[in-house]
């Protein structure tokens, strides 16, 4: 398949991508677009030009400041509709090729939150990242707790927080405790972390009360993002017994602008890991449900030198998103579209593949070379963090773009 | 101060309080209204009858599914306009006598949801709550945790799943840990229990990366509600380290319909308890920040005999409301129009103070008697927990009515 279009081969946004945003141009209305190559297609005005077959949608779907309404048409309405894109920019008699205004240079464009998040829930589910955890600040002999390999642990987390890539990060303050101190001092915090996560989007709701099945699961998800869990590693540490991560999270989390459709994804779907002990029958699944995705790091100094810090994949999964999602409706808990749910730190087998700078330093004891000479023990203050993710096999690429965030100094 | 309404002295819903809600009569569409003695005060119908004073105001305002675009105008607006509805209800001459018709009586109306829950956090704040579960789970010689009076212990929780007073809950499954035993089951949760809290609603945006000072605090919060954390104790048992509470929590929260705003609870403002040690610089707040807000937890066995389970009061609390926004914004969390904030437990320091049944049975070891004659370590299916709330002082008295539901098998 090749689109009449001039791709780049290298491109994330080939044509067996087309990942769904929200895009404005100078002061125009916020509107869905489709990433292909170096360019946006703007589906309002492919709407308003009456290109689709499908008559009955309503363009006003498409002049929306959120995916939310596009995603609540459900599957049987998106997925044909990608398809009907795909042959748009495909078909050697597309009307489109008489239509360059429908295109924008994604250079000139500004990419907003591409979903209203309704809830957010953060995952745990890379035994590799658990373990490293586990190992620094529990015992490095029973590293995973007894639960971990019965159910993927996930958390809440804070929606209104959540920013999209490109968005400036501002060091938080807070409580930290000095090392052998038993009372609190406030100030910025010292520990400034990422976390390499993805991040999965839905698409069809569920009700309250009524469990998904884990093989039913994949019908909710709409796509998936980049995700980087900003962590505060000192404030982290001092308030997260008895209750779970907070302030060292909440000030904020970044997403890639671009959703990528679960239907993309297809061609990259392998098998998860064995999964020892065997799971209780509601987290049992069929099918592949894993994807081989690259996933880099790239931090990149005030001065613009981009050092790589860690390869990693997706496939290192040990619970994977339909397991997920089944383990948090089994209890009843409902779920909308526009909930976003975090995988939780992805880490490999490698140290070179570890997802987070706790995991690459060993806690700081080992800090990161980086290409000006300088190291890292954790992020500073002018450093900017980028994610990237793509997946490639026999000649077709699904990317994922990047999510991108400096950190400025605490104000 | 007395309205010609006919209004019983012990009702919850005196001429002082005018708490706001939402309510729908039939098939009619969902509106604001404001409980007055045993009716509700149309203000839909108010605005289109012109009656208020400011002519500005949109009547659309008040013909929504939820009261989130009526707080976004803002205490400026929504005080004088409370005051207003106080003076067309006390007035001799108030027009409003001559229309009946914008007066429903509670009993014929459904009450809804009142509020679009943006992000949800539940805090810990009971010093009494806290040192019970630490003595029943930890080291009762050192109950409180080291951080637990340094700052307002808070996670977030799940918003998609709060409900009404009035909606059945189904006893949620999930997996739990036998005693002894190393293999997690699955099956209905055996320890059901109520937490009884109240919660505050934000009629007040923030923007990211400000910080809210605590003596702004109560700028930002409309008003309060009842609020039932139902939890699964087996369940959170299995789960909650290291990440805290999960499908232990969020099957299901109840919330009463009416929100008693700040400016109705004025009368009942009293000192807070003191805090040694003395907190960080960002926690000092002056003047009297805690409320003494009586709340019952009534149990309702399915024949209708009702036990009172627990009386407590709101003024117990160690971390008041302002303390706990300004905590959760000082890194940088930004908070949103339609936010709910849990006190958490609210116990007192009797044992029939108790805000759970955790505490109340003291881990189920002291069953509760029941007026019917039967027991109860935890909640039966078909029990309803019935919590109530109200202030009195000097013949005033502003309540809560209450957050009812009943528990229902598992499917």
């Amino acid at each position: 398949m090749k689109s009449w279009l001039n791709i780049s081969d290298n491109s994330d946004f080939s044509i067996h991508n087309l990942p769904f945003g929200i895009f404005s141009v100078g002061a125009s209305k916020k509107r869905v677009g489709v990433a292909i190559g170096e360019q946006i297609l703007d589906l309002y005005g492919v709407t308003s030009k009456g290109l689709f077959k499908n008559k009955t949608l309503d363009k006003k779907v498409f002049l929306q400041d959120y995916l939310n309404p596009m995603m609540a048409l459900g599957k049987s309405i998106t997925v044909p509709l990608r398809e009907e894109i795909q042959n748009l920019l495909v078909s050697t008699r597309s009307p489109l090729r008489k239509m360059p205004k429908l295109f924008i240079n994604q250079k000139d464009a500004s990419l907003h939150l591409p979903i209203k998040i309704t809830d957010y829930t953060d995952f745990y589910s890379s035994k590799e990242h658990a373990t490293n955890v586990g190992k620094l600040f529990r015992d490095p002999k029973n590293a995973l707790l007894p639960n971990w390999k019965h159910l993927p642990v996930g958390y809440h987390g804070r929606a209104s927080s959540i920013v999209v890539s490109g968005t400036d990060i501002i060091r938080p303050k807070g409580q930290t405790i000095p090392m052998g101190k038993s009372k609190p001092i406030f100030g910025p915090s010292r520990l400034m972390d990422f976390e390499l996560e993805t991040g999965f989007v839905i698409g069809k709701k569920s009700e309250l009360g009524k469990p998904i099945k884990c093989n039913k699961a994949e019908e909710h998800i709409f796509g998936m993002v980049l995700f980087n869990d900003w962590s505060a590693r000192d404030i982290q540490k001092w308030e997260y017994v008895p209750l779970g991560p907070f302030l060292g999270k909440n000030f904020a989390s970044t997403i890639s602008p671009w959703i990528v459709t679960l239907e993309a994804l297809k061609p990259f779907r392998v098998q998860g890991p064995k999964q020892s002990p065997k799971v209780l029958p509601y987290l049992e699944y069929r099918g592949k449900k894993n994807f081989d995705i690259n996933l880099d790091v790239v931090l990149e100094t005030k001065e613009g030198i981009a050092t790589t810090l860690s390869r990693s994949n997706f496939q290192f999964m040990y619970w994977n998103m339909s397991q997920q999602l089944a383990h948090h409706t089994v209890n009843g808990c409902n779920i909308n579209i526009g909930d976003l749910y975090g995988s939780g730190t992805i880490s490999g087998k490698r140290k070179n593949s570890y997802g987070s700078m706790l995991e690459l330093t060993w806690r700081g004891t080992k800090p990161i070379k980086l290409k000006d000479g300088t190291s890292r023990k954790f992020i500073q203050d002018h450093d900017t963090i980028i994610l990237k993710g793509y997946a490639e096999k026999k000649g077709i690429r699904v990317g994922f773009g990047e999510a991108r965030g400096k950190i400025l100094p605490s104000k």
